[in-house]
């Protein structure tokens, strides 16, 4: 296999939910790539691998480099994302073939796919598909997902801007539901269906004395009882009651709470509306008669870009610099990830590249040694490891008193 | 009436709902107060009034002044609030007796009460009462409220940094719905229970192009055949629609949407839970088969301190610091309100004092011409009226990546 670059052009896509710095990452790609001599061009696929099959192109050579940059501090797939599952090439070959007709229409020999565990499936079939036709393009996935269930890395590029948020809505909605003395149950509900690192996350609030009381993970099956049980307690001691829990959480057969039949605890008797803290704040209300709020952080914690983490952004924008850097010296079919040092030292980050293979379609998740014994809350471990995720603040540029986010051209091919 | 300052100490209290700049308000009393000679004491009542009655005072004092103004930074209501109605004093006068048996206990000749138009009342009771009674007592009110519905004034400190959040967040949304190709509409429920200035807000998102598509205030009765009519023909139009609509939309009945007896539109036939968004997602779901997110702003609107208004910031300081040097030259029974100009000079805004009796229990709506002739939009009027307000940002210090909120040691007098 050849280690010199590759004389071509590059497509970069995003997929998957956005975060609030998967443009810092495609961003990296980007910038490196037009900085780069081997590449002829940059190309920026419409709403991912949909954009390659349709043949919709945005020539990124095409962009005002300044208002490229702002790409760093803009939420959201500024490219246009998709969930479009790519067949096994043995099943069914057709996007394969038009995806090889694309490639070599625009002489592409860099692919770079940028997102969660779906994506990386995308790219290592991609891969394997070129490589099996003898097409030489070097295939390279660039990670992003809130969800940060990644394998193998240290942590994903967009975990910690939303845990960043998670954490400071806390301390504030804390702050707001201590005002007044008459007792109150606050339930937030966090995103995470399978893994619960972002509801985790509210714990580092905990830090200034705002955090939650009880944290919940789907790691851990869900006991009704005993989560009533626990506010109840919590409640009678404080007259006060914040909780965290994951919109994941899920009973010990798999039912997920918020999907699950009533049973008569809830006091309705019939399928519910809402999210499951709604539901859950109808079960603790109709179990203590406190006044109870639910709160769902929804889309506003995976595009809270105004509060992106500056690491986050800094290590977003290097794994994207990386996997190009990494292709051009021959790198394919691999995951661009982090292995990270926390020491007397401090934390350390560098980038670390995966197989793609050993990436797609596993999900990393809260260990379990990570969760208190009662399971309704996260020990110092996590704390130690999520922490230095959050620091730095975005580089945002603001005008009329609003996010300045990127505006691009969109400058199509052909 | 002497003008000339009281000798003697000083009682602030916070009370109703809190916002992200109400502790702004608080410092500029308090430092303003410590500063001056003529104030032999500063108390804070702890839970307002409610801390009066229970002569429960902490001594302003006593806190580590750098501490302290880092209320200028931390949201919610630090000294604790209350909803407390205080009774007619010639129906019942037994909690006038006791707040003049402490004014007395502690020589209060200055009484600040920092908050909406239920608190104004309450400083107009006691500020009559005191007059009546011969005891010499200069009471003032200092304005708060997201929902800047206080009359008089030009706008009510806490507004901006609630609009600000609510435009920024649309902004991310708005990014972050228009992501796939696959269509989506989205409602995001806003607070404003009988004015609608918080979702009027919304609109400032379009300034930067990431605004809703339909803006539905309070001000103007809810037609929910009109509603449908709206987000089918946005969404027909471009596979998108953003909505932001006021908690207190109501049909022409004054019956409050969110709380109507169902009709065969929604497709369920009972009662159903959750707010308003969820409610009007399962109408719109039911009326286009597309999918649609409800997304509810909730507490996070009023306490997200760390996306202030620089101007709301130092406005509600100036309130506060205001209040404290009228009160000191005589004034009493007023309230601090703002007169500004908007013209070709720019935004200005001084500080002006309104009679207590003509702010009290009236409520400052969205001007009708400045909602557009459908309903279903604000004009070019609300917009220059709201800019200037939500300019510069918040100066909070941030520990660990996070807000570093003031810690009072809260030293009770007694």
């Amino acid at each position: 296999m050849s280690t010199a670059p590759l004389i071509g052009s590059v497509i970069i896509g995003q997929s998957g939910g956005p975060s609030a710095v998967i443009n810092a990452s495609a961003y990296g790609v980007i910038k490196t790539a037009l900085d780069d001599p081997n590449i002829t061009k940059v190309y920026g696929a419409r709403h991912g691998i949909k954009g390659v099959l349709a043949d919709q192109l945005m020539i990124m050579d095409e962009e005002d480099p300044a208002e490229l940059e702002r790409l760093l501090y803009t939420p959201s797939s500024a490219l246009g994302s998709c969930r479009y599952k790519i067949a096994d090439p043995d099943v069914d070959d057709t996007d394969y073939k038009r995806i090889l007709e694309i490639f070599q229409k625009y002489n592409v020999r860099y692919f770079f796919y940028n997102g969660g565990n779906d994506s990386m499936d995308t790219c290592n079939k991609i891969s394997k598909y070129m490589k099996r036709v003898g097409y030489d393009c070097r295939v390279m996935g660039v990670p992003k997902t809130i969800d940060n269930d990644l394998a193998g890395t240290d942590h994903c590029p967009g975990f910690a801007s939303a845990a960043k948020y998670i954490a400071t809505s806390f301390m504030e909605v804390s702050r707001d539901c201590h005002v007044y003395d008459t007792g109150v149950i606050t339930i937030v509900e966090c995103m995470g269906r399978h893994a619960g690192w972002l509801t985790a996350a509210a714990a580092l609030a905990g830090l200034a004395g705002d955090g939650p009381d009880l944290i919940y993970l789907p790691e851990r099956d869900f006991d009704m009882d005993a989560f009533i049980a626990d506010v109840k307690r919590i409640y009678a001691q404080k007259k006060n009651c914040i909780v965290a829990v994951s919109e994941g959480v899920h009973y010990a057969d798999g039912t997920f709470v918020s999907e699950a039949k009533v049973s008569g605890t809830d006091g309705f008797g019939h399928a519910q509306l809402g999210g499951l803290a709604a539901r859950l704040a109808d079960v603790v209300k109709a179990a203590t008669g406190a006044k109870v709020r639910p709160i769902e952080l929804s889309l506003l914690q995976r595009c809270a870009a105004h509060c992106a983490s500056g690491t986050d952004i800094a290590e977003a924008f290097m794994a994207g610099k990386t996997a190009v850097e990494a292709a051009l010296a021959g790198e394919t079919d691999k995951m661009v990830g982090f292995h990270c040092t926390r020491d007397e030292n401090g934390y350390k980050c560098e980038p670390k590249l995966f197989d793609l293979s050993l990436v797609a379609n596993t999900e990393q998740k809260v260990p379990l040694s990570w969760i208190n014994e009662a399971g309704n809350g996260v020990t110092q471990d996590f704390i130690d490891y999520c922490l230095p995720l959050i620091q730095g603040e975005t580089g945002m540029v603001k005008e009329n008193g609003l996010p300045r986010f990127v505006q691009l051209k969109m400058v199509f091919a052909e």
